[in-house]
């Protein structure tokens, strides 16, 4: 589940409390924790506010983390620099927060990526191809070896870690593309944005991006957290969660991974 | 001038400051200032020390805004996401902090830079052709039409904006490749840097990437900023840039630039 708190999108009742977006990340969390498997704040989301956003941000993660130990913390980053300060990236978001992955940009290459990839226990999400409209721009552009750069994107990255240690960004609204990413790497996890708000089909996602140990992270972010803005903004975003978990188990099922 | 301010590397006379990392900042940008046209905080470096570090670098650009009116300020944050996201991520560089420009990565395409671009006297600054090793694991790329990856992300997102928008990161260990960029886009001024550590020449660089109007921002970090670590690490600061700046005099002199 994302985290995107968009400060003005919080019921009103949170508004009087010292750290509006955190409280409405607890109690989000609290309502939907059952059907989920990960938590994902949206970085930008904290960032806008500042110094107190940053504080949100930390009192979640380290809430989720005293609360609910079992749950994955994803922060969604984007991260990506030279080597000297992707290290100091790694330390950010896997020491000073304790994430338990981050999303990252392949751009500038291995060694913009290897500092994350050194911290025992944690994961990179690298982006694939992404859900959005630019994604035609470069994540698609053909190779001189008729390759899509996409693809090889993740036939080299995948070489710099493991299926333990590395995940891909697909997003939903690009289903079919699962399908030949399947191939490349059959057994990597992929974690899904875009089903929801963004229009992606969970349906077509575990058609073609399913693996036999299931392999997928689906995201959904708006269409939860945002279900209801009045004071039963929990409840409702409980039964939106519950929703979509009840389709992913029936998908589970229809695949005997479950 | 970068600003990659390493809490470990900051005399220890600062240490019992409230702010270490923000009176280190101070104190450099008033030694320096007299020789430097913009000052580069390197974002990774705040987020590594939480809330705290965010605080300092609120309190950098702000002190920098206020005392020395005429500095242009570069948030080096690599950030691109989704627009939505990348709406949230412009606000907080050119609303709650008062940047001048931001770096971004380009891999996802034209509603990840557009935000920022729609954000009036402020520059983006994609990265084309970066300094590090991992920049020819996918930014050398050749594509189907010969052309390489960073040739055709120059080429693409030149025309979303204008040469009073966007500029390039083009790191300076590729001088030779600033010549084929500025066949490219001969108007836009690039973020060169590299000079210094990490080993790129300054003679090469405008060699290569100088245009009619200079079109250059050259950066050194480290080898100003830890020019000496004992009390006298201002005036050591201060030689440092005084040196780099008579250097680019004697450069954009050649040229009769100056």
């Amino acid at each position: 589940m994302g985290l995107d708190t968009d400060f003005k999108k919080i019921p009103k009742l949170l508004l009087h409390t010292d750290y509006p977006v955190f409280e409405f990340n607890k109690r989000i969390i609290d309502a939907t924790q059952e059907f989920a498997v990960a938590y994902k704040p949206n970085l930008a989301f904290y960032e806008t506010l500042g110094a107190a956003g940053y504080m949100s941000l930390e009192m979640t993660v380290s809430y989720i983390r005293k609360t609910y130990p079992d749950l994955f913390i994803i922060a969604d980053a984007k991260r990506g620099d030279i080597g000297n300060t992707s290290r100091m990236y790694a330390h950010a978001f896997f020491k000073t927060l304790d994430f338990d992955a981050i999303t990252l940009s392949p751009y500038m290459g291995k060694d913009s990526i290897s500092p994350f990839l050194e911290t025992k226990g944690k994961w990179t999400i690298l982006l694939a191809l992404t859900s959005n409209e630019g994604s035609e721009d470069f994540q698609q552009l053909p190779l001189e070896d008729g390759h899509k750069l996409f693809e090889q994107v993740i036939t080299t990255s995948s070489k710099w870690g493991t299926v333990n240690n590395i995940m891909y960004v697909v997003g939903a609204t690009k289903a079919e593309a699962l399908a030949r990413i399947r191939e490349l790497i059959p057994e990597h996890f992929l974690l899904v944005p875009g089903v929801g708000s963004q229009g992606g089909s969970l349906q077509e996602v575990a058609k073609y991006g399913m693996n036999d140990r299931c392999g997928l992270l689906v995201n959904a972010s708006r269409s939860i957290i945002y279900a209801d803005v009045t004071n039963k903004f929990q409840e409702a975003a409980r039964q939106e969660a519950s929703n979509l978990q009840a389709q992913m188990e029936e998908l589970l099922k229809n695949r005997e991974l479950l």
